[in-house]
């Protein structure tokens, strides 16, 4: 195994104004930072929930592409609604994004605000089977 | 250790209606999702802070035990209460599930709101030593 | 490696009212609790959103110490806000807390509310490389 990295940049990496990781992989496991409806020079595109979906989830892949993590390695997501009404919607994606054998554990909840106003942010953590 | 497994049915767990696990086990680890107030045929059932949280709890352990992980593997649990006010009661239960020598870490906060207008969702990790 | 430990007491650390530990360490891991602007003597001390900040994160790095795990060892933090007007502050003292290139990954939400009014929590988990 190799030693901690710290993924701050990348090809299809948004821009990152705020002074954290957009990923940390450590041993087997790979810890995403939440992620926006952000695009790549780091400006949010407000949009409708699912458009903001797309965009948070795309950054979120690249995220772990560049850590060397796969979908499949997801475990966990913690999803931050600005209005749990989008449930439904978002629930739509998940049925595309991850096949029915491979649906990672979540929890989801309504914040007061998200940064930028967003209507969703997407945060997870990906494990990697040491067999 | 065993290949990762997505926990989604057993005999003491509420049906799902979301697309998710209700629970990810990969290596020594168990990513347990959110749990609420739903019944076994995946009914929420609105009640008094610690009824709802009794049966969330009862979710949760559920899931660890359908995961092959004990209570006393539990390291972590993230409450998200309705009202904070709620919280000396989720605190007495809490004296009552964990052994004062086995208590988990903890997080809480006071949600917007949460899933079918819950009162207390309960998400949580547990980990086995592996010496 | 040793079995799991509970973090309850030590030199530095806020006195807990409530029925959970400070931290649990597991494996290479330690899970630590969300800290709040408590003094030593677990009485909730309300400032400005910095003074609540520094004294959270004293607790959360006292907490890391007495678990035996480095600043450098933190690969996640989850940051509640009671008002996301106050992120460009705190991004300022993450500047200062961790090195450029050892930022650990991150997720924030504005919370409807926190324990004790308190205007930001500090949750996060720390990993040792095993190499």
């Amino acid at each position: 195994m190799n030693p901690k990295k710290y993924i701050n940049e990348g090809e299809n990496l948004p821009k990152w104004d705020s002074p954290i990781s957009h990923a940390v992989v450590v041993n087997n496991m790979c810890f995403v930072s939440g992620q926006l409806a952000v695009n790549r020079e780091g400006t949010f595109v407000l949009g409708t929930v699912l458009e903001e979906a797309h965009l948070a989830f795309s950054n979120f892949f690249a995220v772990l592409k560049q850590s060397k993590f796969e979908k499949s390695d997801v475990v966990f997501i913690d999803i931050a609604f600005n209005d749990l009404k989008d449930l439904p919607l978002v629930n739509k994606l998940f049925c595309e994004l991850f096949p029915e054998d491979q649906r990672p554990s979540r929890t989801i909840y309504q914040a007061e605000a998200l940064p930028y106003g967003g209507k969703i942010k997407i945060t997870g953590t990906a494990v990697k089977d040491i067999n």
